[in-house]
């Protein structure tokens, strides 16, 4: 921790400073400059409160943290990659893995066509929302339990893996019996609760990054999943809010999978779809997070979305999904990976 | 709603899409331009799904809306403005109401030493957190139900009315037992599950804004609320992100109030404190505040901000906040209206 | 300036780094905890080419700069509030400047019309743009020179002083002939051979912020000017670009002007038409503008909006102006100021 | 293009604005619903003048454009790949064009090393700039004229092409005189003198995308160019300010790349080092770019990163940068396109 002083304070209001710190366990190394004092402060407890308590004392100008504020979610923590298992599959392994389905459960005839064409496509993770979060009250809402048991009717038929979204602390536990890896949404990336109690389950979960949320926030929000007992969290890139979305609903932020790679053990996987709110933009976009380093790629499919309940327009039909796998493939091929 | 459709079509793809609209009991008029096709479409059930349907159809090249997404919170719906009764206080009317009080409830004689300070200045409803949301997980999360119960104790010794956060579903019961108003924080601005059940409590309700929500996704939250039995929504501008947090946490969008007052019906209040985070921004912006025309304002006090366990930055001190008093009830004078 | 390296460097690679600060005049106070290694670099030569040169070196995580970029602007370097005079005005005063008049100059009838209005209504300084910065290439580009010639007939029917928008580095000298105070747009504030052309004429600057610079780089600009001998700007805050546009068309960031007082002694005007691009927000947004401590308003107005050649739905009708101006003179004495 | 206009309006009111449309050759079309007026209006003039009108007049709620704002530069212009060429090379065809150099031409020494490497990897376009625009008046302003007979000198060992910026208006024929394609920065994209007199000379324009510029108003930017006289506009995406600059500078927005080929003709360039900043981000996003479709790439390498007077940390070295060229040639391959 860094302390920016002014310089020409009294002495007193510097010492008191530095006592402070050194009842905290620190250790402290003054710069005394033309213009600012620095103490360079090492060595005693890390604490959230005692940075604001810093800021708000008699002569201190900022204070700096050196130290990431996560610990668990660290590659300095861990060095090597964390493979998240399913089921036979791997997650951030050598083996990109895509998860394909419809936006939300509509029906059981829906989900289980979709969920044949993506078995056909040799894809093994089945994607689908049986909670789903609206921004208008007036909006479908899910089909809710009966959503659920249609996934693992799907499951069952096909031997696909569910991945599902969960919204509320009071359904994790239903939620948990039917999926294989429990989704949390934008919308609920720093809804705390919730993220305590997929905690608490032993299933694999998939962050999705809130819609401007920093990288920091969002490794914080792994990192209380992971504090909290469960240490097989899969980050998600969705695209993040900007100044236009005219032409794409929101901006994927492709940097954001080398750079939570480089400072996180953990498996990072993109969404095209919800990362720009247009089927014609999936596929391009698509090819460029497997070639930007994605542990896995999650991609919504209709076969009618022209009937879909919700998000129809940045659904892909079958062929295109088809043409899309052929394309990601070849790009896996040149990073040294397979799908 | 408008479907604006390319030029150069075969009749019978436009045909498709008019019959469509008409399905759902819409009149259509056509206009067409050298380049587009416009059909108006009036008259038809609202629907979320139709609109995501017309966009994936062929021909369609974007769709756009014509009424408001929200109904209930609208100022067409209801032309006078709703005023709040919480206690003998009245929220949106011609008083401009204080809340002030700690960020978090930290210990009994915190709460109960500022909550006099606030009593003794003439303010009549007291903050402070007991459920805390925290960035990270290892920062203090709150004294929980010891702190509702402080809370109480306060009231009963002061009179104040009491507003506090509310963050999980399966807390609402417990929470809505103390508050005088139950607060939804930016970050659960979204959390449709604690909206609906927030909805189910006869108490008024804070509705912060979401760090990056637009104006209108505020309002369909709010909808949400009341849509679900519970009326007595207020909307609270607490800052936006933007792409500078140098020298103020957020940017305190101040345009919402104006803003609000037209599209909406609901008292509006704002946030000096969250909207900067710097506790030497929260009085100029307060009076901007109520410049601007909101029905309150919401700020942090701490009798000693450097001991504070969170938030101790943004804090005002007892005496700032007295001079703070004096000169906002100057300019609510000059707005016709008291403090 | 602080670097922070990784620990279980090897000695000699701490050693380079330290060598490099020497050179360049600086003291060192390494501060080493388990984790990290801090180096306090003092006393050296500013040199923003050194902080990048140490962040390509070995071991170096981060270089932070703990002295604030600029001088001639910083509050530091000089105590006193600038105070700059355009004929027998003082902007940055006890005073509170209002600059009215229309986007753009359209004609001789309209200018000398609207300059009646804005003096009849004790309003001392006239704005309007002969040259005009437009998004698209079709739209009008103001009457140039001509537009010019119209301002100073305005100026010497009314008394009113005149400002004006400059563009091109070609035509600052022309420009600066007739015009009181240079406005560089939004769109030039880092046009920075237009800064240092205008640094050459002795005529005050008005400096508007760009659409999404920060409040460093803002000041960036000011010191851009300053440095090349002018020191007679002022910098308006006009609206930040955020994720919503709908209703307003920018953000106003209001809480600029507190912060920009208190890091420089520079004058600090608003302008809620360019703020907001609504007429009817225009009020309410110059009140908080004068509440949060602004120096000066810069205001659209027009005697036929639906007539206006640009920007016609932010310009304020004459009965409204006068209805602000009462208002905000309000406002200005519980602030201690007039206007 | 449509108006919305509010129901239970006098008629008057509703006729004064058909009239109005009328007068400007348009032919109207009404649906009225319950709520509101809807006027499609076909067949007029184009003119941004008369929506601006329109949004004043008495009723209008808004005016909603439907035809684009640019012409020249849209794929319904010219529906082929406008192809640009640079002596014997092709800029949009079939080979992606790679563009590599230092941040800035620091003396001529550093300059033909680099040039000898970037000619060496078989790379046909050398990038350098004489004239830098920097943040800070303190900072390194680039060796203007000399930098560009270096770049000439450069040029003629090499047989590579150079690509330079220009800044000024006064300096655009010296800048063309000596470069092969005229660079115009991210802070000049709407520096509209700038544009225009680049359009009058016969050179090829690298048109970067503002920080915080909207894809419309980058489009319309290029329209500038091409309606002054110059059709080959290259448009570069170099990254948009977000609120998370911790980690990247900006965020690459690739969506963009995908966008610009489908709304217009022009070639698409990506930068991803100014795009991320950070030289071990170049790689990935260098990769995606080309997976994404991008129709060039530019790049910054300096033979002594260390040493660089500016941008030092986003510049990569010979051996990364030879690496790089290798992934990315394979990556093209999957594109069916060469490097």
């Amino acid at each position: 921790m860094i302390i920016v002083m002014k310089n020409g304070l009294q002495e007193e209001t510097i010492q008191k400073v530095v006592e402070r710190l050194r009842e905290n366990g620190y250790q402290i190394h003054q710069s005394r400059g033309v213009e600012k004092v620095l103490l360079g402060a090492v060595g005693g407890e890390k604490s959230d409160y005692l940075k604001s308590a810093l800021e708000t004392m008699d002569g201190v100008e900022k204070v700096i943290s050196i130290l990431a504020p996560y610990k668990l979610a660290s590659r300095e923590f861990k060095q090597e990659n964390t493979i998240i298992k399913v089921g036979n599959l791997s997650l951030g392994g050598e083996q990109i893995q895509v998860m394909a389905g419809p936006c939300a459960v509509e029906s059981r005839e829906q989900l289980l066509e979709i969920a044949a064409i993506v078995q056909e496509n040799g894809v093994r993770i089945l994607r689908g929302g049986a909670y789903k979060p609206r921004t208008s009250p007036y909006a479908f809402q899910g089909l809710e339990e009966k959503g659920l048991q249609y996934l693992a009717e799907a499951r069952e038929k096909t031997g696909l893996y569910i991945v599902t979204e969960v919204m509320d602390t009071r359904k994790v536990e239903l939620v948990a019996e039917y999926a294989d890896i429990l989704q949390i949404g934008a919308r609920n990336m720093q809804n705390f609760p919730l993220l305590m109690e997929v905690a608490k389950h032993n299933k694999p979960v998939l962050l999705k990054r809130g819609l401007s949320s920093t990288i920091e926030e969002w490794i914080m929000a792994a990192e209380y999943i992971m504090l909290h007992g469960n240490h097989q969290v899969m980050l998600c890139e969705r695209g993040i809010r900007s100044f236009d979305s005219t032409y794409s609903r929101n901006v994927l932020d492709l940097s954001a999978v080398p750079i939570l790679k480089k400072l996180t053990h953990l498996p990072v996987i993109v969404d095209p779809s919800h990362g720009t709110g247009k089927w014609h933009l999936v596929a391009p976009l698509a090819r460029a997070g497997v070639a930007v380093g994605a542990d896995g790629l999650i991609i919504e499919i209709h076969n009618h979305p022209e009937k879909a309940v919700c998000d129809g327009p940045q659904c892909l039909k079958p062929q295109n999904f088809r043409n899309l796998l052929q394309e990601i493939k070849q790009i896996a091929t040149v990073m040294g990976r397979t799908i």
